[in-house]
């Protein structure tokens, strides 16, 4: 029997009512596959944790992270309690940056049943490779100078090294897909970063002349993820232009309640982490609606990322037959509930 | 007699084809208008410029630029002969960041007969307010150490000052509108610029009590205007955020071959700056297949600030009269030439 422990951190606002909804689908995964087990531990980790001992987590909190196979996390975030960059910075991104989950994996891909927000879709299935680290993400800066002289310093710091590794990532997934690469930069804005960016991408796409390539700048990629993504195939980006597409991308796909990531540690140090892109939505917090799919397809990812490839499969036809059905909350336009779309989900496993 | 004396800059790609356009159109304004007339000199620099004489404009090219009313521009930068940072910061970045044009107006509206690429556009009309000189667009940083241990970084710079600034015409504006402010931020993630960006705007806020304002991420943001775009009135961003933003707008409005923007200069020291979102799209050139839209819309907004508001009304109705009678290129589904839709515009003025 193979036992995956996981280290379970709903988080805030709909992340901890969509948290058990996951639970529920991997503990029946389990069940109908046999051979698998799941041990669950709940982290409170959250802005009420915060607000209660002043810290998002107890000092010892990687420590103990650290021990599992696995991170699953629902949504972190609520300014209305804790600052934003407080409370990311205290948890979701010391998690990403600490446990060096340098590669942030981000699927974009219309499911059955499923009304697009665009006109003419067509089919899309983009995958998001983000840098996930380093780049715009830092927290070297400052302020200086006083009243209206005031000034903010940002330094954003990239490394060949991590981003060798974002397009290496982008250029074997592509291999195994449409064989097209295309790169997020900014280099006619973006003086230093995006220029050295750029060289590094064209040094990498040379080492992979039969995989197709090109770059686009990030405001006009955003705009060809709306006006034609069924061109798109792996699209490679920085920490913050990363995060962006995926938003995006989540949009077009019918909802940012449905995309899925996956946080990877690649040099085997520390476990990967698997969250929903969405964010904590505390306007519909305690109504019942909250789309559970985002967290159930990482929970999918959560399964291929741990050897279960074809488990991890199954889950998602699972997913895509039952929105094609019509079972999906308000903001995807239908009229069930959390858990009706998650009890259908179940009830299929069984199958 | 009022003269305007407009700089014309066509530029690269199908800026040069556009601009012929938007200036037979202009010129029929000003005839059919009567009391106004303009004067245009056109200035060369560009990539082929680039090309000839080692840079993108003469040693006094701001000085000849800094004699006219107005900059009109149609579109900068051809990676295939110019890396994009040289080209750029050599042009148009140059002129916004010389000549103080520290706002960029750019709006985002559904004309009639036009076909958004979104499935339930309803009715959006968004300004996006981007502050046009700092931010993101920054040339300090460097790079440091070799081979694969190679770092780029890149510093931001926002000012108080300037951010103030942007938010104030955004809250002015919002005050002749529907009433609401989105600023866009990544305070979750943007550690030291961003919490003070969303400081300032919260200042300013709060001098607006009549005025409903409200915070967004980025990437939640960018979402929203696929998911949301009637919702959302006036947007404030930096450089880089309302760039990708104003993007996303024009994506959402149907191509990017229609939205405009004005380069606004606001202590009178300089000339202002008028060009449309898009960029010079090598793919299209010599096909006669560009839409001219983008810089003729532009060409209203020069009209506006300029003094002429309600020329600058007449034109943009005209505009829609012809898209709403069908009168498009084939980037908006259209069966049009470039020259064709210009020629309609122009029989209408008439009227
Ligand atoms: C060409 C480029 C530097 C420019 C920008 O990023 O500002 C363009 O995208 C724009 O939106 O005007
Ligand atoms: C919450 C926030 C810091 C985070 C990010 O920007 O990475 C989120 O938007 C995401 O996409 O995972």
């Amino acid at each position: 029997m193979k036992t995956l422990n996981i280290a379970s951190i709903p988080g805030d606002g709909v992340g901890k009512e969509i948290m058990p909804e996951a639970i529920r689908v991997l503990e029946k995964v389990a069940q109908v596959h046999g051979g698998l087990q799941f041990k669950f531990e709940e982290f409170p980790y959250s802005c009420d944790y915060y607000l209660k001992h002043g810290a998002m987590m107890p000092e010892d909190g990687m420590d103990r992270l650290s021990q599992f196979d696995s991170v699953f996390l629902g949504a972190v975030g609520d300014a209305s309690k804790v600052p934003d960059h407080i409370s990311l910075w205290g948890l979701l991104l010391k998690i990403r940056q600490e446990f060096q989950q340098e590669i942030n994996i981000r699927p974009a891909k219309l499911l059955k049943g499923i009304n697009s927000k665009l006109s003419n879709p067509k089919d899309f299935d983009i995958i998001v490779v983000r840098e996930n680290s380093e780049g715009e993400y830092s927290s070297i800066g400052g302020r200086i100078f006083h009243d209206d002289n005031e000034i903010a310093i940002q330094n954003n710091v990239f490394s060949k090294r991590a981003t060798k590794q974002a397009m290496n990532i982008a250029f074997d997934l592509a291999s195994k897909r449409k064989g097209l690469v295309t790169s997020a930069t900014k280099s006619n804005g973006i003086f230093h970063a995006m220029p050295f960016w750029d060289e590094i991408f064209d040094e990498i796409a040379s080492k992979h002349p039969n995989i197709k390539s090109e770059s686009k700048h990030i405001d006009a990629l955003a705009a060809y993820f709306i006006t034609h993504p069924h061109e798109l195939d792996v699209v490679v980006g920085s920490n913050l232009f990363g995060d962006i597409l995926s938003d995006v991308g989540a949009a077009i796909m019918g909802s940012i309640g449905i995309a899925p990531s996956a946080n990877l540690n690649l040099n085997g140090k520390y476990p990967s982490m698997f969250e929903p892109v969405h964010g904590s939505a505390p306007d519909i917090v305690g109504k019942g609606i909250a789309n559970p799919i985002g967290q159930i397809w990482t929970a999918k990812m959560l399964l291929e990322f741990n050897g279960e490839a074809n488990i991890a499969e199954h889950l998602l036809k699972v997913i895509e037959a039952v929105t094609a059905d019509g079972f999906m909350t308000p903001d995807l336009g239908g009229k069930y509930k959390m858990t009706e779309v998650t009890d259908e989900i179940i009830k299929r496993l069984d199958k």
